[in-house]
């Protein structure tokens, strides 16, 4: 995945094609782990598309920017693409690639038209998608997405925020996607933890982890 | 059912006709146990359908190889059919054996279909159903599958994960079929149990059983 | 009842006429009190009627002959009539008596008919039609078995599934019927608790008691 | 109430007019003490009308009986009326007195009817009607009753099933009529426990009495 | 306020214009502090409104003149005005000042006549508004009230009952009322407990207080 | 943020353009944090915007002059405008700035229309908005806001009421939002605390803060 812990942790890297979806509480690092994929993964020459839900793809940047995973050199060889979904945009996009999340009936073919070109991809958030449209409707997009990734033998990351939906949907998720792992927040003392909730591949590593988010990106405490 | 310890829990086997039900949590290895009994019951020569919805039956395959059970052969010899009704999917399968999940009134003909030719039986999973369709058709799906096996006087399991549904889903399906096992995960050491719910047999075994899936599948400690 | 027990616990046994709910947890022998109820209430001599909703009439008969109480010479008396309602049954059964258990309003003139014929009754159980039809058909179907036995002034047993409902309506059949039995499961220990919630019957027995269920039925331990 | 202990909680009684509801546990003795007092009012030489929602009037007529508190003569007398609106009844009744408490429209002027003409009142209980019609039907009759003894000066017991109910119309029960009390069972040690929610006089009594039924009725302990 | 203690707690009375919410366990006297207040408050010259929408007027005039704030020369005064909006009533009352609570249509501009008259008010109480009508109307009404305060520059109380509501509308109407009392009851002891949950103006008294209700009103234990 | 403490914790201020989500629980502070915000940032020329929604404008000002940011001035220079949108009007308002927020149609072009001049704001509270049109409703002009802000690149302040809404909503706006702090009371010692629950820049602050607010504004205590 480009992040060596994370690696280790799935066995030398997710298998082919798979989906890892990231459950987490609020304000522990989920979108901050999938920015660090996708940039290490174009750095190798897949190509990437990130689908922008939560934020804008202008946050996405210069977020990236801020934590030294500069896009813009990657965006202009095509191996990252930003698609601008913003559920809180109202207009037109200015970006190049873009859709709307406020239809649903809009929002699954323009999520499968480019799914269908890249090889690695990020989608942050479903919960978003959950919370507007219902979580059926979102489940069935993770379905379909499920799908998907048998055709284009592409591996990529899911985000979901943990508590904003019913536990309910919270299993099926992770029923539907073939790897997870949970980011959990001590409120007390206000630490990360990261645990292995699912794997296809055997994991010899198990528990929990300490988790560290600053200026260069993630990293897991042993 | 081919695996050592279970046929000990149920006194040498589940009474023929029978369906146990594996009610376990996410990623407890509810479908490694299900492959080792279709595998094991293939060989001994019993015609096998492994119903695949919550996976396509390609990933099925390719599990079920990584745990040295390769099925190519049973498959050609007839003796394991992988029904292809994989909620993931958009369009018309590749399989020889397949349905269509996403809508309830063909898929219950469909499994009848396939079912009133089996003598072992895989439903992997009920949950899916439950999720996309509702609790009442699952419960009736299940109900249905109890009064085929009467016909049949096959054995087989469904699987469900616990958590995915109401409480009142969960008792019931426990309540609708003779034999059930409980597969719990412990979040804090990670360790997986197995308990002994239903039993239509008298069983001398109580209590719980820690349990390790590797690369040669499932064991039971004592 | 038959059971020295549980005559013991209701004071010489249950008033006429009246009705007992057992409220059991999964896999704490319901069934197997109420068929060990219903033989020996025919080997007395009294016209017993089972309404077999959750399993088979088959499925009955096999399990009573695997503990020791063949019904066949019964029911050739007479004796015992197993109605088939079982609600997995999908076409026309092959029994004597039946009736469709996935019709609400086909199911009560059933029941009734069989009902006013009889002297002592089970209905096994009332969770299924609760979870096929609604708490508040199912409510309604037993406020109409305590009306029908003012005419019979018959005396039986009605099954209930501890956990398959909402709180409210395990507590408002409680209140309809006049006397209540609960089975408990200890999921730690495995061991099955008897504790009696209501008695018409001043009672001199409180609390819990242990119960065995093996090879001759159930046993209250003191 | 012509029950010593309750008298004294009250004060000397209830004040005229009012209503006491009595929420209580299962088999808690709560259709005793109506039973109790109904039969002491009646010999005071009191009107008096029993609704027999929860069970027939032939089963409540038994009951005090057992206890010691033959209603024969005093229903000669006029002095007790037995209204069968017994919710388990789908033919017209034998009785006197009767209505139809499976429709709401007619349950309403039935009650009312017979609740203009009488001095002291029954309702056992409102939780069938609270389950069967609806908590907001039960909700309305309840404030009705409360209208009525306005012009009645007449003073009763509304009999309710603790747990039956949303919390909500637990508390709405208790907070529209005058005088509350609470039977509690503890289900370890099968006691019963009277607690005193609400009086509409100041009263010196505080806390939780235990409560004894046998053979001569109702006994609180100090 | 004319009650001391509460004086003192909000710092010199409550300010002009505002509405003190009173949320209360089943039994804690919030109908004596809102009659303690009217009577005071009238005493000193203002004009009261006092809505009785969960007892008949005649009801709290009672109970007020068992208090010793017997109000009946006010009355004459036109300083005290009951409104009868009590919701058991059926037909016309013989009350000067009325309403008709079960249509909520009426009852809003029932209140809002009464309302803009009026220098003190209390709404005893608002909890039955929303049981019969729906949390959002009642709150709705409360929005209303905090809009005619503001034209009429009036000072009331609004009693609610705690534990009749949803968790949510508990909480919607402390946030859109300025000065909000809890009121608990502790089951054990029996004992009251004033809690102050926010205040307009800065309080210098933090915490619980003891409460004792008896033949002279409401008084604080420090 | 002109609260030298809040620019401590958030870095040296909120980034442009940004919101800050105030979750407390009733009676924490929030509209005084939101006050002194807006009063310190027009005292640095930025032009301004109080959605006054829960309370009145003239409440809302009243409440600052006894804090001792008197907000005439500034008014008049037109570097703070108060919009009245304040759910309990019925009438059209004396106000210069104002909407309805009775009507959801009216109110997102009304907020939009104001929001698009600004460079800071306060929405005072998006709770009342929830509870009136709906959790969706709500969420949706969330969306919205985080969309304009990217425009206008203005930073203000959304407040919200811990308890008010379900669990799912209260974290839907956590994720929906950029920064996000806590107001915790706890109800025994009667304390506020405060929480940094998500922040876009890297904080060094952990933990929980203990919380004064007396006349001269809020102090946090270290």
């Amino acid at each position: 995945m480009g992040i060596r812990e994370l690696d280790e942790i799935f066995g030398g890297g997710l298998p082919i094609p798979s989906t890892l979806l990231i459950l987490g509480d609020i304000g522990t690092g989920k979108s901050v782990l999938c920015q660090q994929f996708i940039y290490a993964q174009a750095k190798k020459g897949y190509e990437c598309t990130y689908f922008c839900i939560d934020n804008s793809p202008s946050d996405v940047r210069m977020n990236m920017i801020s934590l030294g995973w500069d896009p813009t050199e990657l965006e202009e060889k095509g191996l990252i693409k930003f698609v601008d979904i913003f559920i809180g945009r109202e207009e037109t996009s200015d970006e190049k690639y873009q859709g709307n999340a406020r239809n649903f009936d809009e929002l699954v073919p323009t999520v499968k038209k480019f799914f269908l070109q890249n090889q690695r991809f990020v989608i942050d958030s479903i919960s978003s998608v959950a919370f507007l449209h219902g979580e059926d409707k979102a489940y069935d997009l993770i379905q379909r997405v499920q799908g998907w990734i048998l055709n284009t033998r592409s591996v990529g990351i899911v985000n979901a925020v943990r508590g904003m939906h019913s536990k309910t949907f919270e299993i099926a998720i992770q029923q539907a996607l073939g790897n997870v792992i949970i980011l959990e927040k001590d409120e007390e003392t206000d630490s990360v933890y990261l645990r292995i909730a699912k794997t296809t591949k055997t994991s010899h590593m198990r528990g929990k982890f300490g988790l560290e988010i600053d200026e260069s990106g993630i990293r897991i405490m042993h």
